[in-house]
């Protein structure tokens, strides 16, 4: 349930405000180099500071504790984990009685019958991405060439993204966004036709990312309105270019070679400062919520960096497959 | 590669104009009334005939050749076969050198070396889709009261389907679609945080149906231009009840017992009669390319028993794994 | 459930006494030559015939319905059928009553809660080695040039197989053996520390043989007796070249190039024409069984081809995992 | 690849020089009491200390680093680690020269070429089957009341395990063993068919543990030998108690609620200090090995707790299974 791949196979673990959060990576090849410093940069820009992003602060720092040796990878699982170290979790048993909606607490209570952690989110929060992340860097080493980027294409309907910002600072409320990844120097025939796509892959593990509603391919919804004639992409040379790109890099549920493009649709935030009138299970019957802590007002500012490694780790895993078959 | 599950296990196999399509399905319960007839209304529903669909006419007669008796299933696996009768395959040797645009032809070729079954579509054929409707009204059976009911929601671009329809005739053209999802009655605390959600999982089935292109749960795309205000599903009662749905009934990755729903969108058939300017890889120069052969002309018309099918597929497995933990 | 393995994946299905069994075969490298002769001298040495065996004859025919194009595997999974016809189940039900002791008539009707198929044994039954052989001369050309050889070791204590079912048959009784399993021209490196030691791979094989309840590798057993400086195989050459192989050509759960050896005990048939004084739950009380039908009276015999079948699967997986590695 | 378990899934890790050992368990249900102090007594009972066992001597201090909060487990994966703390390494290049024979020395440089952490064993160390114990001690938990408990039955062919020691200590040489793990208060209908027999399974994770070479079910090897009128375990009630107990408790895969029951063969220790003729890859001709460091004499005194983790692990997946079809 918390874990993902075939061959390059990652599990997660960990909770907001507990010990720790951290990842497991079983199937890495030996002689990767791979140390801490390989990840800081994408740490770097997964964390928050910026405007829109969270106050809480948090070292961040990874420690990786098996599978590597002398600098390389060894073969034998890697596992990262993540000290938590800024926490303050005394104020979250209001969530039994007001569970926060558009939050997990809900569900979470329901499905774990109480016994979830359920400071900061628990194993549901955000900051469980940062273990994705820690996991990408090394998946980004794997796949290269192939080599994710994601950027934020809109805050709130804004392609401009800092009146994005502007717009929900003003209305002291979270916002939406979309981000997009766009892999470049793809290799031909990763994925699978049933029930393994390329689509299906990268979708699968994009929506473990939370706040994300979404995902389209290449030209994705835009497509519902086009004839097949707009639609198809012509094969050009004898690599297979194409001379447009509305099948995002995929035809058939296998990469062509072109570039592969999605784009993902991240949800405001639930955790608003705005009263919301909500129901309190406990006194059963409609109450005011006011959340405190501290949150992000646009969660989608930080997950370019996630949406990267989930691309990588992805084509990570269909990489190896890929070989197995050679 | 082909399959589908952890314990409600789905293996799919066969070609469009090869011997049988088929599904093997796993870890299903015994005691369940199952037989042939159960899944004629879907199989039938998903047949072609209308306008917009293919002229190709199958009987689509499924076999159950293992894991039923005396009417029942017996906790054994399940096989269930189609044979291929109307098989038209002589004429497909020019994929070889003029892989069709927007089709596996290219993406096969390549990843099969050259010995995949490149007629029809083979293993990659939206034929292989009947096998899935099989399968689902089986799931469909387990996850009841649970129910998913498909509709397409706008061809073309138009809310009116015939309008869609008749805008492709007169172009001449195939035209794309979305179709929209929704479960009813559904049971609270399916899906996982990491990596396994409710969305994951249907995203990751969804994206096995040859030409979808994006998914989108609750409002989807939408909530990128929305404030989190707006988005946040209260809560209104002590089940769980929420005043809006913009969540599609997911909440963490795990179902609160409102409407599950989401939607995707179908591309536009790739075969089309219109000519096409792609290039030849036997020649090694552009050529030109007119597909014959049996299409649909808006396959998003096919489309909603197997979004069905796929739906009730996901919850049956998730709602075992609940079980699990009871 | 009922499938193995990680990349090269065997789901396996069937009933004794049902319309058909057969074995499904994921990730199956393209290209290989595949037909229906191919299996058919493992079929046939597995077939019942010579003395001991059960006078149950079945053509045993396989069907391949998908994967196989041109003589070639295509890369999509493989579906082989072999369809029951001598089949003579009217007088089955007695197993509801009095399950027969040694066999899975209790277990299963808890288990499935009567559901189970329960004629022949349903897909309990010996029969359904025919799939996992008909999947091993797959998995034998996979993994070429290591070869498995099996051969009886000894029956009822018996070195010399003929007296052994002499033995058996003056005493009217069925009776256990031995056989071992030897792969030549080993792969080094095949295999993982934890938890997929080729020890773990082949041993959980094995045991989906009915009968089997022993196994054990290299010198096994003994080694309890033995010192170290008698059971460590030392070196003798640089490729690594054993002076014995106490070892069975395994360290540390991954094959060393030498032979891959192991043995494992088949139990006898539980299905005995002798009186047995045993419960009658329908009763209540204590009964005769007497059972009739058509049934081996040394199990034994018939194991090596399936044993060689396993041992090519287990390896084929395992082979395919490597490469994905290099 | 390291990773075992469908439902309760294990992930072990680490390496006996590294930083750490440890074990990830996803699919524990929530709610169970579980802290550190519960893993302790079997933690203990597996240290070296007595005669015959290593003089390294590590604290063995389990940190419970994720998915437990107030004492319970919570639903969300739990991590164990263990710091390493005792480790003298700096003398272990040796072994790039000269393999030491029955270890893992050879097989791990080919395999993972020449990046595996050397040191101590490495990730082949005996050192990971803490980690194992540690998930045992929860698995325990889950499977209660059905009780593993596992003893000695002898140690170089002698009944008693002081004099097999003494035997072994005069011969300043290691020596094999076997130890037998019987499971009381057994649930019926625990296993499946194919290819997930009870034995399947427990063979699959006995045959991780270093050194095990060999593994028998009820009767095991000696129902080689023996009629079926003998081995045949007649029901004598209607809860399905047999008179005698030759399966193990299992009947076609299946639990039959019986006493399960199986022995595993452990071979000495490779690790000798007695001169070894074996080859050197450096020089290249065969060359005298005396191994240094710090070793058991017989492994198999430190395998009890072990083997019960296991089939509690074993049984723990199993159990949640069979619950899954409620």
């Amino acid at each position: 349930m918390n874990s993902f791949g075939k061959i390059f196979r990652t599990t997660i673990f960990g909770e907001s405000h507990g010990k720790s959060v951290g990842i497991n990576i079983d199937g890495c090849p030996p002689g990767i180099d791979f140390s801490e410093e390989d990840m800081s940069l994408d740490i770097s820009r997964r964390k928050s500071g910026g405007k829109g992003t969270t106050p809480r602060r948090e070292a961040d720092k990874p420690n990786i504790i098996s599978g590597v040796f002398n600098g390389k990878t060894t073969g034998a699982p890697i596992t990262i984990v993540f000290d938590n170290q800024n926490i303050r979790s005394k104020d979250y048993s209001f969530v039994k009685d007001i569970p926060r909606p558009g939050h997990a607490d809900f569900t979470a209570e329901k499905k774990y019958k109480g016994f979830q952690d359920f400071r900061g989110g628990g194993h549901f929060s955000g900051r469980l991405t940062l273990a994705i992340v820690a996991a990408g860097a090394l998946a980004k080493k794997i796949i290269s060439p192939m080599t994710p980027v994601a950027e934020i294409l809109e805050v709130g309907g804004y392609k401009n993204i800092d009146e994005g910002i502007e717009y929900a600072v003003k209305n002291k409320d979270s916002i939406g966004g979309i981000v997009e990844c766009k892999v470049k120097n793809m290799i031909i025939g990763l994925g699978e036709p049933f029930f393994d796509s390329v689509e299906s892959y990268i979708a699968h593990l994009a929506f473990s990312i939370p706040a994300i509603k979404g995902i389209e391919f290449g030209s994705g919804f835009e497509s519902a309105k086009m004839f097949g004639s707009q639609v198809n992409d012509v094969f050009i040379d004898n690599i297979g270019t194409t001379k447009t790109n509305n099948s995002g890099g995929i035809n058939g549920g296998i990469t062509n070679g072109n570039n592969l493009i999605f784009r993902v649709v991240v949800k405001p935030t639930s955790s608003i400062t705005k009263s919301q009138d909500t129901y309190n299970f406990t006194s059963e019957q409609m109450d005011e919520l006011k959340v405190k802590g501290r949150h992000d007002l646009c969660i989608a500012l930080r997950v370019p960096p996630v949406l990267e490694a989930i691309s990588a780790i992805a084509l990570a895993d269909l990489q190896l497959l890929k070989k197995a078959f050679k």
